[in-house]
Parts: structure tokens; sequence; C-alpha cells
């Protein structure tokens, strides 16, 4: 089911920037139990992206309503935003008056194996880097080619996750999360100032080590302090929380760490 | 009027990944007197953009034929062409087996002043920087949001474009077009192994400079030796030349050898 301006509908004018120029942005939303996981940081977290690209947000009630609404229709699945700069404009020049598109649609929960949660995944390094850009960086905008791309580097289903690095040689995020690790009882991430998704889950995290008095820092690192690292886990708004039980060819353990944030994670939502 | 796989519509699936991710790749072509101005060049581009966004080009003699049903349409025009990667696909990854959309439309020819060709055009330096990628330099691509920033950081009416440097400083080309200097009787413009798009004028000028024996060289320069320079100009497929008459505070001259460039392309179309 698919939501556009208000209206059941599921096609949209190709005139839309959002088509034209990935003029727009994105909220991927779990829905467990009928139950809207983090609706308000994610409305939250649209609304800053959508001040970033000098979009007017639609209001975040009527968001929600409209969230609500489609929530109703499956007990497990996932609830997909987007809010794009709407038509018009000559060329890349915005329009003098826009007027926001909103698609929300409903989409099933992945199917994915609950050993993934307990035992970890196997994760890779991509090729495809991350292009840096200080205004773009953080926000969850349409333009996902250099996800594509690196995603598109492996078919090996064995493989659940691939980690990029920017131009400077420094590990940020996965394909489609956001990457800790923890060294010597610390939980480092990357920072996302010039590049990534600032992760709605990667914020609760940092709030939860916080919280817990668990050390916790935002660093650049690189492949070989990765590989180095005691645990590691990628985390995302639908997945939660996974551990990396393999990264290329080394082992790592689901530790004890990685289990407490799990837990605290899971007693958070 | 607009053709989306061949059949007259105007509105699209939201499932599609030109939509969702801006999965997909653009061409910019004039129509003069009913003729498509550098069609060839532009099918070739598509096709080697599709190529390096693993993207299975339509066929080009199809592209051809409905890009030439648009054109009987209006004798000044300007014709766009969208591939995407189509539906499906599981987040960023692609779909095991690509069909690609094809959207071909058309829309009114921009009416710019003809003293912009003659007497030169005003532009600035932007702040919104080319994120570096090399996996997407030079490619048409429709991950347009940093152009759509920098677009929007002006709208005196006197200014044409915007010059846009990356993320070393380095200045590449125009939110709209590829940017040249002149500097000691020798031709300049950026490489766009980097960041950039490759546009089909910009070719044609360095290949006109090449045919008439005239110094060209790629290579990165800064703000002030742009500043420094002779002469200016900007290129793209809608605006053939104009040249630069005044950039920041600083004026130009329309020089010599801009006229020559400006009647070596008016000969080749």
């Amino acid at each position: 089911m698919v939501l556009i301006n208000g209206k059941r509908e599921h096609t949209l004018n190709v005139a839309d920037r959002g088509f034209q120029y990935g003029d727009g942005l994105f909220e991927t939303i779990a829905i467990d139990n009928g139950r809207l996981i983090f609706l308000d940081q994610h409305l939250q977290r649209l609304q800053h992206g959508c001040q970033c690209l000098l979009i007017p947000c639609p209001d975040l009630g009527l968001l929600a309503q409209e969230a609500s609404r489609l929530a109703q229709q499956q007990a497990q699945a996932v609830l997909k935003i987007i809010v794009t700069r709407g038509i018009g404009g000559r060329g890349y020049r915005q329009p003098d008056s826009i007027v926001a598109t909103r698609i929300l649609s409903l989409h099933p929960y992945p199917n994915y194996p609950e050993h993934f949660k307990q035992k970890g995944i196997a994760a890779r390094f991509c090729q495809t880097r991350l292009g840096l850009n200080p205004s773009l960086a953080g926000i969850k905008h349409l333009n996902r080619l250099e996800q594509v791309l690196a995603r598109a580097e492996w078919c090996d289903p064995e493989i659940q996750e691939g980690l990029m690095l920017d131009g400077l040689d420094r590990v940020i995020e996965g394909t489609m999360s956001n990457l800790f690790f923890i060294k010597d009882h610390a939980l480092i991430t990357a920072p996302l100032n010039a590049s990534g998704v600032a992760g709605i889950v990667r914020e609760r995290i940092v709030q939860l080590a916080r919280t817990h008095a668990f050390p916790v820092t935002e660093q650049y690192f690189t492949q070989d302090t990765l590989l180095a690292a005691d645990e590691l886990f990628v985390t995302n708004s639908i997945i939660g929380l996974w551990p990396i039980r393999q990264l290329q060819q080394k082992l790592f353990p689901v530790g004890k760490y990685t289990q407490k944030f799990m837990a605290w994670l899971a007693r958070s939502l």
C-alpha cells in the first residue's frame, strides 16, 4: 500500500524532482506488532534533513497520522517515508514556491534468519568509496548510487553486509548500516561529518553507552584497526543490531559487550 | 510529451529505483530546427554510463527512433532521456534480472537572451563542493543533490552560473556546465576522474582544439588561477558555449580565442 500526498496511489509524475535529481530524502521505519519503532526520532531526523536540503518539511503530525494508518495494515512490516522537493524549478534551480511530495509505502519485513542476531553475520570490505561531502553527510537523502554500486560488488549469499571506506581510506559504515567496534573495553564509531548516514539506532547506541557510563568515542579508523578490534557490530532501524562474526578472513566472537548493547537496545525499544 | 518505455504516459511507479535511489542516468539534448544535436554522442555516452553503473542499456536504435518521434513535435526544444535500473531488488541490492526503465520527455527551449552568447555571462563561486568519487565521476547520473544545493546558493538573476570546487579546493565545473579557460594562448579544463560530468560539448571543444592544433590540457586549477586567466567560458548541450564576462568582481573580455572556439563549435554542429 502506498500513500502519495495522502492519497492511495502508486505512480508519481516523472517531473517530480525526486525522480529527476534524487532531490529528496527518506526514512525506513520498522513496524513491530503494529508499533512504529522510533517513529519520533525518524520524524525528527526527516525534519532536520529537510532543513539541510532547504525542503519545507511536511507537517510531522500529518506524517505520523499517515504512518499510523499504514501501520494498522500489518503487524510486522517496514514503512518507508520519502519526501521530495516536488515538481518545478528550472533545471537544478529549485522552484520559487516548493510544495514537497510525501510518499509513505508499506513493505514486507525482510525474513532475516534469527541466527544473524545471535551468531552474527559475515561482512566484507567494498571497493566503492563514499564521496566526501560535508553538505550531504549524515543526511538520509535519495542520492544512493554509491550504496547501489557497493552492494553490487558481491552476490555471495553468505555475506550479509559490505563495509565502505571514504576517499581517505577511513572505514565509515556499511552499505545499509552503521558500524561500531569494541577495543580495550571502549566503543568506537566513525564521525559522520564528511560522509555516511546518521542512523537512528546508531544514535541510540551512543546514548545507551553514555547512559551506562560505557566509554564511547567518534573517531576515524582504518581497515587494519577494524580487523584488530575485539568485537564488531552493525546497526540499522530494521535489523536493530547484528554482531559481525567474520570480516574478510578474520573471525570475531559475539562478545560480552556486544551482547550488553544488544540487551540495552532491546529494552529501549 | 513524455514516452515511458515507448508509451505516452507521464507517471511512473514509485517503486522505480530511479526514484528510490537516484539509480539511473540521463541525457539532455538540444533540438534545433527539428534536428537532435549530437544525438549519436549522447547515446554513446548514455551507453557508456550504463556500463559503468551495470545497467543494461536500452537498444540505441530504439532510443534514437523514440527521440526522433518526439523531435518531430517541436522545432526548438530540449529532449531529456532518463534510463533507470527499473523496479526490484532488495534495498540497495539490484534485481537479479534488470529491466531498465526509459523515459523520454520534451521540454521548452529555455529563453536565454542572445547577449549571453555574444557578451558573456556573470558567474560566481559556490560554497557547495563536489564530492570526490572516482566510480561516479564523469557520469551524468541521477544523483544531483550537490548541483541542486549549489544552484540554491544564489537567486540574483544577473548571475547565470555557479562554479563548483571539489573537496580539494580544485575548480571543476559549473552547476550545469563544463568550464574552460585560456591562459597564455592555451586552453585548459579540469580532469573529470574524481568528480564532474563529462559533457558532450566539452569533449567536442577538446576535439576542436586538437583538430586546429590549439594547445589544450586537462589539469587541476585553483580559484586564483582561474581569476588570473585571459578568457573564460562554459559549455553544455543546450547553451553551446557562453563566455564568462564576470567572475566574482573580476571582469574578462570575450576574447579572440573564445570567439574562435565559438565559431568552430557552430560550424561543427
